[in-house]
């Protein structure tokens, strides 16, 4: 018996190297990230009828969010021009990302966070792939100046999200979800912090519209959380609040990039609320199985209120990208769940809870 | 311009079908799981030399662990057989493999745990899920005898290790590294807990062998904690410990099962302690930018103690299973890693520490 090799995935470089910066060989930088599964909904019909929702599910990228996919071009370019060093400013899913390609591209890595009101948790895979993290006395904006300076006169890399590179990696996302459909979807939902991930998906999707893959483009739909909506706003939010931490950005980077996904496609930038962000979240993980950090259901929430108005109709095809995975968060897992029950060793007293 | 599509995965059951039980295509559950990297190690060659270690991160399931593997047959037969719910006991990976795929099939999931010494992080996921988590006035035997009386009378299937499903599913490990690499590897380094896993590596070596798909088999190598080594030591532990938690087991469940895969492919069932866990859990994460759960590094610091005896030669190709990711156990992260750096927000004062 001779079966045709499956899933021999050479990780996002290789795999879409005639769309992406060219790149020598030995430089590559890869974790085999990206091939995230694209997961069909099956328990959500009583919200959204005949629209076929599918779920990209980028949590299972190597570090546990879409990250990886800009990472891999970031670092992976770093090493071909010779620097030895990444830096960023990050609290969260960049340092982790940043950490781990670093390490293995056998460079060192710096992370830039601000003293005081970081749980140390949320830095610990940054710590455990060897990067040295420095808590500076100041604000996340002195930490990213400080970062700038640096890269301006030293040999160390800037892998934050203003790296051209980064883009480049994260916008294969349109293309797996190009592949996997046949088409593109009607609309893409995505939350919106930085604005990176929107900017990318856009010009992956115009890419391989142009070159005939797919015939169709998407709506490109954007999702702040209301607390941090400057795009929405119209305005940078000074001191922007929402416990889904990856996207609380107030003045986001990608800004133009993600209104002209906006205009270009004929989509939208909307917000929701924390409460409508944790219902998406809840519903993900107790309906369909599928456990996300919170920011990521910013997506979903979003297409749960364009479907309640309207804007979404049967026979659509909705794609929401899930960006990091719910282990990244476990306190707010703790916080949305119920409490254990506590019961006596006892089968009879056993069943009579659990409804027999 | 056309592609060949790439990545289209199933999921197991759908991908492996005429290797494993008949199922109703309605009944099939999935998350899409399996399909996880092989990873080739590049930066570990001061250790290993000319031998060829590929590490199978297997953290990249849907719930982060191997276990969805095997739940993923679990739940989808317990649904065919018409089952409303599912029980386990379980603090662990299991709970939340069950509790994932019992939402995705619209089941209702019980957990039963021991009251007292269990850190409610590590059930997050489980209640996040939806399944109702029982805490029991006993310990881990009473909550799986209950488990037991239980199933015995009432249409709630057991989905813990005994379940025969559980074993079928894993199986498609050995088929994936067996597709990935065109043969088997030289040695098959596992961590070893209830042993079902390297039961189940074996098992599918051997169908693979037998369809002519492969033409050679490895040697299973299990490796259990010191302070949990029941195969190694030829009887049961009382009390186990180690700080691998996964792998904190006194009695296996699928012993037989072990020494059957040792002896048959002529391989070992050893030990390694906590130290040696821990040093290759950072070797992991620091060098390869793999971070995977404590207990996962077991077969890596298998592996480094054959290397160091002489067992492991030039020319071998060694894989590794890396059975959960790192972000399942923050708690060890946050210990084996080195703590963050406090500067003032002065550029050359950071630049000194950064070492320019």
């Amino acid at each position: 018996m001779q079966l045709t090799r499956k899933g021999l995935w050479a990780g996002l470089i290789r795999e879409f190297r005639d769309f992406l910066p060219e790149i020598k060989d030995e430089a590559i930088t890869t974790l085999l990230e990206g091939n995230t599964p694209l997961i069909e909904s099956v328990n959500l019909k009583d919200i959204f009828g005949d629209i076929r929702l599918l779920l990209k599910y980028e949590g299972l990228n190597p570090t546990g969010s879409f990250k990886d996919r800009g990472m891999t071009m970031a670092v992976s370019k770093a090493r071909e021009e010779g620097a030895k060093a990444v830096i960023c400013a990050s609290t969260g899913n960049t340092s982790a990302s940043a950490a781990a390609y670093a390490a293995r591209a056998g460079m060192k890595a710096y992370v830039l966070v601000p003293d005081g009101g970081i749980a140390l948790g949320k830095l610990s895979q940054a710590m455990m792939h060897g990067a040295m993290v420095l808590q500076i006395k100041g604000n996340f904006d002195d930490a990213l100046n400080i970062v700038k300076a640096i890269t301006k006169d030293y040999p160390v890399k800037m892998v934050n999200s203003i790296n051209p590179y980064r883009i480049e990696g994260q916008k294969t996302g349109a293309f797996e979800v190009s592949e996997h459909l046949g088409y593109a979807p009607t609309y893409h939902f995505l939350p919106v912090g930085n604005a990176g991930n929107i900017t990318a998906y856009w010009k992956g999707y115009k890419e391989y519209y142009k070159e005939g893959i797919i015939s169709n483009l998407p709506k490109m739909m954007g999702f702040q959380a209301e607390g941090a909506a400057p795009i929405v706003l119209g305005h940078p939010v000074e001191d922007p609040h929402t416990l889904a931490t990856a996207i609380k950005i107030g003045n986001p980077a990608s800004w133009e990039g993600a209104l002209k996904a906006k205009e270009e496609s004929g989509g939208t930038i909307g917000m929701v609320t924390d409460d409508e962000i944790i219902e998406a979240y809840r519903l993900l993980a107790a309906r369909e199985g599928v456990f996300c950090e919170p920011a990521s259901a910013a997506s979903l929430a979003g297409a749960i209120k364009l479907k309640k108005d309207g804007v979404l109709i049967d026979g659509d095809t909705v794609v929401c990208t899930l960006t990091g995975h719910g282990l990244k968060d476990p306190d707010n897992a703790m916080n949305a769940s119920p409490k254990p029950v506590k019961v006596a060793a006892d089968v009879k007293k056993i069943l009579k809870i659990m409804g027999f």
